[in-house]
């Protein structure tokens, strides 16, 4: 018997019928004999009905209120599953953010847990309910309500089993697991069953956004296991884990890629401290956010700075740069869209070489331009043509071995 | 400068646009030196659209569950109107039912209020905040979140008032006040300035149906003056207080009626003791609520029993009473519908005789005939035939001199 928490978002509980589907996998897991907590979203689509209406009543509305506002949407979730579980036969009872003892910093839309006192929700399983908690909110020590911003419910349930000392935590959602690659573009991508923390923020931080990036981490911090399925099926999932040593058998875990990048030259900044940062304060000052850095050696005093990020970011950018590059001496600045970024990840990098070389390879064979290259302990990224993204993820993939 | 507490209704409240009318009378209200608190109902049809959800999910949805469900609604309506006012340049801050420290019994969907500790209303108030607080709500010692039932926030905010120790209530609705009659059907009819508890409670209950009486009994016990006003106009309304001696001069204040009505009697009931009980207990454990009894002084051992209800609950008695009567041998039971109840009511009719005398005459006038007649201290009623309830008012109402 063991302490199950799992995680529903919008999509699965995105109509009466979807939340009885719900209500019918809680019985099922708490049937087998396990203690279950559930975390739900808001129903797909009421999130943004709640924005749509603030945004009727203010231009410009306060974020406490926000709050207040959009934690209904989870609250309604709660209520709906708990009832039909009960119409199912089953026992259950709803807890919102703030009855579930989930407390948060202030920092209205987009708090931080600071702690979980999970004391209701021992009682509630041990008086043998199934305990439906409302995800993506808390609140704070004198009692406001707030919202944990993108991915919130996900951290809720990840909070939630590392506060209960789960033995288990399902994010259940509408993809059933983490894949080598996107089987829409490669049609012979594998579902991966067990990959390490790392390996998926990596992941996920190259554009396969099964989840955010913060509640991996919230969950390599604290150890949480986690498993992604499916909640439309019962296909079993990826589980997350610390790594274990076996793992780094496997060299390329998996290739992820991500459209509609730009990339930015200047050209030929004076190779003297500071001139950096000026650049990227500049940037990280108007909230600009940058992917990939490169700077090569300087040649003769001087050198070439090269950064990416999404179209969208550039647009934020427009000319801001162009003060900054004039007061410090540099040159050009070349922007150019439509490019893409393939990344190849796997701990088995590191005691492996070889592996940018395979890549680089790879992609010769396809005639396929590198325009940019990094590397991390885990990941090795380039950037090519958004145009020959498709194939080059499929040399990649079979370069690898992932195909087998 | 006074303390005002607002209660704005669903129609008040129905829009976007009705919300922010409702932040700029707020903020008028505050720019006229008075602190104010609003309490604030679901939006209309959000109730209606959360109960379809429920009973999409659930044949019979839980009570607890329903609480969490239906608070969301105020909820929402707190959060928006705080933004309103932010956006018009006020400062408000919302509470929901916890929050504003609103303790109910443990009875979901119909509690009572058992105490409000408004130290946060107080703290907030005096920061400067036009306070909006959700009506309808509460929640348990042990911090379950649950609902007043029907009228729920008229009562939260006179429970408010009376917890603030406030100058005035104010409960803006649909309506401008309380008439001396239905206007639609007597158009002479004024609206009235100032009416006692009581009074109100005498017109609330035999059918205009401004407030819940419970609400109304609630400040009458804690002696919270209150005005009903029109949310969409500047009009004064009705303001409702203890009763002061010169009220009594005025002998009616109103006639009030109720239509889709029904009539029963019992015949030849045998005249002794625990007959009566045995035909109310056995409607009143089948939740057939009762309105009128009449029993008239009984003749050769036997009498017949009279008493009226709404046309549904003669639906819900059904065949209920047959045994009943068999067993306490008495006569046949006479169902009859289409009658409708006239009541006159006025604190004054305690020290001025002839009201029914009056009342009679006029209905005389009218070849109206009389089925049944019962009194209290502040109100005379009769039912007569449904058909004739109009022409009714209008001659009472011009009897008392109303019409002035």
């Amino acid at each position: 018997m063991a302490l199950i928490v799992q995680k529903y978002g919008g999509t699965s509980v995105g109509t009466p019928e979807k939340i009885r589907n719900v209500a019918r996998r809680l019985l099922e897991t708490k049937g087998q004999g396990h203690s279950v907590v559930a975390v739900v979203s808001a129903m797909s689509g009421v999130t943004d009905s709640l924005l749509k209406l603030a945004r009727e009543v203010s231009g410009s509305p306060t974020e406490r209120e926000l709050d207040v506002l959009l934690s209904t949407g989870e609250q309604t979730t709660i209520a709906l599953t708990a009832m039909a579980v009960d119409d199912l036969g089953g026992k259950a009872i709803s807890l919102t953010g703030a009855q579930a003892g989930i407390v948060t910093d202030g920092i209205h839309t987009k708090a931080k847990i600071s702690n979980i006192t999970p004391h209701r929700i021992h009682k509630m399983l041990d008086d043998g309910n199934i305990v439906i908690v409302a995800g993506f909110q808390g609140h704070t020590d004198s009692g406001a309500i707030t919202t944990l911003g993108r991915g919130g419910s996900d951290l809720t349930a990840i909070a939630i089993a590392a506060a209960l000392k789960a033995d288990i935590c399902q994010i259940y959602t509408d993809v059933d697991g983490v894949y080598t690659c996107d089987p829409r573009i490669v049609p012979t991508a594998k579902k991966i069953e067990v990959i390490s923390y790392d390996e998926m923020l990596e992941m996920a931080s190259s554009g396969s956004k099964v989840m955010q990036s913060r509640s991996v981490e919230f969950a390599k911090k604290f150890q949480v296991p986690f498993e992604v399925r499916s909640s439309f099926n019962n296909n079993p999932g990826t589980t997350v884990i610390e790594e274990t040593p076996g793992m780094e058998n496997v060299v390329v875990r998996g290739v992820s890629l991500e459209r509609k990048q730009a990339k930015v030259t200047i050209q030929h900044v004076p190779d003297r401290p500071g001139v950096a940062s000026r650049i990227f304060r500049t940037l990280a000052d108007a909230h600009v956010i940058i992917d990939m850095i490169v700077q090569n050696v300087s040649i003769e005093g001087s050198t070439d700075i090269s950064f990416t990020m999404n179209c969208e970011e550039l647009a934020k950018m427009g000319h801001l740069l162009d003060n900054v590059v004039a007061e410090i001496g540099a040159g050009k600045i070349i922007k150019k869209e439509g490019v893409a970024k393939l990344s190849v990840v796997g701990i088995g990098m590191r005691s492996h070489s070889g592996v940018a070389a395979k890549l680089f390879e790879a992609l010769s064979q396809g005639s396929i331009n590198i325009q940019m290259i990094t590397t991390s302990e885990i990941k090795t990224a380039v950037i090519i043509d958004e145009s020959e993204i498709e194939s080059a993820a499929r040399l990649a993939h079979t370069a690898f071995g992932l195909d087998a």
